[in-house]
C-alpha cells in the first residue's frame, strides 16, 4: 500500500501527540511538514520526529502536492477555514474538535466535505479508550438490552487558570464536549434536549470570569433514554474518568486505569494506585487509534469512524447547555439547530 | 437498664423485619404485642417470634401502660394519627417512611413531638448502611474537604406491578423518598431546587398508570454543591445501591454487596457475583442498627439519629420532583414549603 | 418438628459463639445447660444467653436424659472423652476442633460413633464460609474440570503470646489444622504427603519456645493435585483469608471481607477497607451455618456435613507436618497414620 | 548524546521484540544490522523496522567497528558464546535467558564482563513490569517492613508442544526461570534451599517427555523468608501473572491486567476482563523499558539493572529444582554453587 504523506498545522500538544503516534506507530504514513505561526514550535517539533519541513504558513501544507491528509491541530477559530481550504484542495482532513465554535462554519466545513467527497474526522480520541470503546460495543451488541440510562463522569486532575477558563469558551464547550460526543456514542443517537446545573467551588476566579467549574447536565436522547454527566475542573485523586451504560439486560461500566494493580495493605488500609494523572497518560494509546482508523479510512476509501454529525451535535449540546444554565430551564436541541 | 417494652403496628413485612431485629438482636427490649387490622398477620407474626399479645386495634398498644414505645408499620395515610396517638398517650414513636403524603400532617406529627418531649425516630434505615454510613462519615470527618458532588445510583432487581405502581405515589415519593434522605444525610444539608426527569421504560403500564418507571432528578444544595439520583424499577443483574460524595480533597464512593467475593476465571472471563438481590438481604444490618440506635435513644434520653425534619424534608423533596416533572421546569423548596 | 434440646460443654470463647448462634438464629433448638470446670464462666454465659442451668460438671449434661445434643467446647485433650461419654450415653455431639492431639483417641471416638449411630460433627466452620463454601461448590460442581492447584493463605492478625504457643502444640495443629481441611475440602480428596517449611520471624520468643510462626506447607493429594497452605502468626492488616482453586478449565478465588465497600480517593491513593479484623468478625455467619447444619442432620437423621474423618486427617496432616519440619524432609501420610 | 549503534543476534520473536523497541520508543539508539543463521527471517525483521544491513553471520556485527551493542537473542546454547565474542571485541551486551543452560558458561561470561569491563544485562525483563516492579520498590522502600513471604504465581495461557517441551530443558529452566529471578528481586536476596514439586496434569505427553507441567516450588531466603511459586502451562483464563510480598509491615499484591477495567453486569453476573492473552500483550511495556535503561546505562556508563549475577543465579535455582523432583527432598543451593 502507498505511503501516505501527512501535514500537520499546528504544533502545540496535540500536534506532538498525533506526530508522535505516526512516526512511532503507524508506518504506513509519514508527515511530511508541520507548520506553526510560531516557527520555532514548527521546527521542534520537526526535529522532535524527524519531520523533513517546517514553516509558519499551513499553506504550505494545502499547496503541497505531496502531501495526502491534513491534521488540522490548531487553535479553534482557525479549525473550520484551514480544514474547508484542504478539501478544496484535494486532501483529507482530521479535525480537532471543538470544529467551530459558530454552527454555521460547521455546517459550511459540512457541506465541503460532501462536495469534495474528502474524508472529514473529527479528533474524538475518546470513542477509541479501551474502557469507554468497550462499553459502547457492549451496547450496540444488544448484551445491555435496551439502553435507557447513560451516565458519564469526567473530572480533570487541576483546574485551568480563570484566564483560560474565560477564553476556553466556558467549561460546556472546552470540557464537557468530550462528554456530549459520548454520550451520544455510547446511546447510539442524538440528544433531544439537555438541562444544565454550573457552578463554581473549585476557584471562585472562575465563576468571577464568567465560567462554571463544576457541573452537572442532564439530557433526553432521541430513544427515549435518559442520561447525567457531571464535570469538575479539580479532582485531588487524579483524572476521573468513568462512563456507564444501564438498559434493559443489564448495565457496562469502566472504572480508571491506575499505573499498576498493585494494592498495598497495611495497618492503615488497603491502597490502590489513584487514576492515571491527565489525558496524555489516560488516552494515548486513543489518540493512537484513532489516528490509525483516519489513516485506514483514507487508504481503503472507507468511512472514517467519527464524522462531522459528531462534531456538530457536540458544539450543538454545548450550547444548549449554556443556554439552559443562562435561562435556568431544559433547552431542546431544536432551539438550537 | 430497664427493658424497654415495645408494641408493633403493623404485621407486614417491616414489622416483620423489626420483630426480628428486636427479638434475635436487641436483648434489652421486648415486643409485648403486635396488632393489625388483619389479625391473623398479627398472629403470625407473633407466634413466628413468641410475642405475647397481638389483636386488630392499635388502640390496644396505644392504651397499655406497660408499653413505652411504638413501631409505626402500618400503611402510609395511617402513620401519622398513630405516631401522634401514641406520643399523645406518652409513648416513643418509631415512625416508617414516608410520615404522611401531605405536608400538612407531617408537620403537626412535628408538632406533637415537640409538645410532648417524646422521641420521634423516621425509618431511614439506609443511614445506617455500612457502605452509605462509611460514605457519610468521610464527609463528616472531613476527609473530602468541602462537598461538591453527590451521586446516587438506586434501582430495583424487578418493577411492581402497574397497580402497585399507580396507588404508591409515585417514584418519587415510593422509591426515591430513600435517595433524597440519603443525599441530604451525604451532603450535610438541605435541598434548595430540583429538577426531574423520568420516564416509562420498563413497563410501559407503570407510564399508562401515570408513573414513571426511570427517573434521574438532580439537586441543588444549600451549601452550593450539586448532586444527582438516578432510578430504575428494574435492573437485570439485582439491587444496584451505590452512593458517591465528591468534595474538595477527594471521593467516597461505595459498590454493592455480592453474597462473596469470590471471581471464577473460565475462557469466558472473570465472573463475580452479582449485587444482593432486595432490601431485605442488601439492608438487613441497617434494619437492626437503626432499631438498635432508636432503643439506646429512648433508654439513655439521647437525640435520635433520624428525626422528623428528616421525614419533613424528603417528602417535599418527592413533591418538588413530581411537580417538576409535570411543569417540566426546575422546581424550588421554597415553592413547596 | 421437636425443638433439640442442647448442653453446652465449656464456657469459653467458641462455646459463647454456639450459644449465641442458638439462641439468636436457630428456633428450633435450645441450650438447657452449660457447663465449665471454671463455674462463674458457665454462669456467665448461662445468664448472657437466658440458659436456665448451669454447672461445673459435665456429667450432668450427659446425665440430663432431657438433652439430645452435646457440644464439646472444652480444653482439647478432655474433647475425646466427652465426645466419648456423650455418645454413649446416647446423645449427638458437635465436637471442636482438634478432636485430640492422638491419633489413636481420634480412632477411638470414630469407632464409638460408628458403634452407637451417634452423629459427630466436627468444628471446622471454615467450610461454611460464604467465600470459601463458594470455592468449593464451583469445584464440585465441576466449573473447574480437574483440580490440579490448591492454594491457601491464611494469617492472623495478632501473634499470641509466647507461652501460648508452646502450650497450644504449635502452630501447624494450632492454626493450620483448619487449612489442612480447607485444602481437603476443595480438592475433594485426602492429601498423601506433606513438606513443610517453618520459621520464627514474628516474634522471637516463639522459636524460642519450639514453635515456628511464618510457614509454608506444601501437599499432594490422591487424586494428583498439588497444594500450597502459608500461615503467619501477625499481618499487620488484619485477618487474611483466600483460598484459591485452580482446575483445567479456570480458577475459583476468594478475597478477603472488608467492613464496607467504600473506596477513599485522594491525592494519597485509593484507600479500601482493611479484611476484618479476626475469626469472630470474619467468620461469625460461617460458626452460625455448621450449627444450623448440625441441628438439621441431627433433626432429619441425615449425614454430618464434616464428619470425623476429617478431624482425623486433619491432625494426621498437622503431624505430618511437624515431622516434616523437624526432619526437613517430604512426609507420607502413610508414615503417621 | 551520541547516538548508540546495535546490532541484533537472532531475528526471531524476541529478537523482534527489541527491534520495534528500539525503534518506535528509544529514539537514541539505532539498529544497523540483525543477523540470524536463517537469513531470510533476519531479512524480513530488518525491512520491518527499516534495519540498514543484515545477514546470516553474527561476525558481521562482532567485526563491525560501528556497532557499539549487541543484543543476544539467539538460541540459549549460543547465548554464552557470543555474548563473549562480543566483549571481547569491545561490545557491551544484552543478553536473553537462560545465559546458558551450564553453570560453567555463565561463570566464564561473568569472567569475561569482569575482565573487559563491559555492560552485560541479561533479559529478566519482568522486572520492569509496572505491577510486579511496584511490589519490589514498595519492598525496598521499607512499606512492608522486613520480608517475610514471597508468593509468586505464574501460568500460561496454552501449553506447548510435547517436543518443545522435551527440548526446552523442562519447566523449571524454561519457565520458571522468570520467577526465580523475581523471587530473589523481590525479596532483595538470594535463595539458599529450594524444594520441588511437579507434575504433568495438563497434557500427559508432557510427563512422558519426562518434563512436568504443574509446579510447585518453595524458596528459602538469605535473610530467613519463605517463598512459593506455582507454574503451570494452561490457565483456561489466559496468563496469570500475580506476585505477593508480604512483611512486618503489610502486603504488596499485584492483580493480573485486563483489556479494559469494564464490568459487564447481567443476570448471571459480573462479568470482567479476563488477564491479557500473553506474555507479548502483558509485558510489552517492560521489554521496552528494560531496553531503556540497557542503552541508559552504556550511554551513561552506570551499572546495568540486571547483572549476571541474577542470570547465575536464576539457573543455579532451576538445577537445584529439577535435583529437588528427581531426589524427592529439600536440596540447598550450596549443593549446586
Amino acid at each position: 500500500m502507498k505511503q501516505l504523506n501527512i501535514g500537520i498545522v499546528g504544533a502545540g500538544r496535540i500536534g506532538n501527540v498525533h506526530a508522535q503516534s505516526i512516526t512511532y506507530h503507524i508506518p504506513q504514513a509519514k508527515v511530511l511538514r508541520v507548520t506553526d505561526v510560531k516557527v520555532e514550535a514548527a521546527k521542534a517539533l520537526a526535529e522532535k520526529y524527524g519531520i523533513p519541513a517546517w514553516s509558519a504558513d499551513y499553506m504550505d501544507i494545502i499547496n503541497d502536492p505531496e502531501i495526502d491528509a491534513v491534521l488540522v491541530c490548531s487553535p479553534t477559530p482557525t479549525h473550520a477555514d484551514i480544514a474547508i481550504a484542504a478539501m478544496q484542495a484535494g486532501k483529507h482532513v482530521f479535525c480537532e474538535k471543538p470544529v467551530d465554535l459558530t454552527i454555521e462554519k460547521i455546517l459550511k466545513t459540512q457541506q465541503v466535505a460532501e462536495e469534495t467527497g474528502r474524508k472529514l474526522q473529527i479528533g474524538f480520541n475518546r470513542r477509541f479508550d479501551h474502557n469507554h470503546g468497550k462499553v459502547q460495543r457492549l451496547a450496540r451488541e444488544g448484551k445491555l438490552g435496551n439502553i435507557e440510562l447513560i451516565k458519564i463522569t469526567s473530572r480533570d486532575p487541576e483546574p485551568p487558570s480563570p484566564e483560560y477558563a474565560a477564553s476556553s469558551g466556558g467549561l460546556y464547550i472546552d470540557m464537557m464536549i468530550h462528554d456530549f460526543d459520548m454520550a451520544m456514542f455510547l446511546a447510539g443517537c442524538d440528544v433531544t434536549e439537555v438541562y444544565a446545573m454550573g457552578t463554581s467551588l473549585v476557584d471562585k476566579r472562575i465563576g468571577e470570569a464568567g465560567d462554571v467549574d463544576t457541573a452537572i447536565v442532564t439530557l433526553t436522547f432521541e430513544n427515549g433514554a435518559l442520561g447525567v454527566i457531571d464535570n469538575s475542573r479539580r479532582a485531588a485523586y487524579g483524572y476521573d474518568q468513568r462512563v456507564e451504560a444501564f438498559g434493559s439486560l443489564g448495565m457496562a461500566a469502566g472504572e480508571n486505569d491506575g499505573d499498576s494493580t498493585v494494592r498495598l495493605s497495611t495497618a492503615e488500609g488497603v491502597l490502590s494506585d489513584k487514576p492515571q494523572f491527565f489525558f496524555l497518560e489516560r488516552y494515548m494509546a486513543s489518540f493512537i487509534e484513532e489516528m490509525r482508523q483516519f489513516i485506514d479510512a483514507v487508504q481503503n476509501d472507507t468511512e472514517v469512524p467519527v464524522g462531522i454529525h459528531a462534531g456538530l451535535m457536540s458544539v450543538v449540546l454545548a450550547k444548549a447547555a449554556k443556554k439552559s444554565l443562562d435561562e435556568h430551564r431544559p433547552v431542546k436541541i431544536s432551539e438550537i439547530l
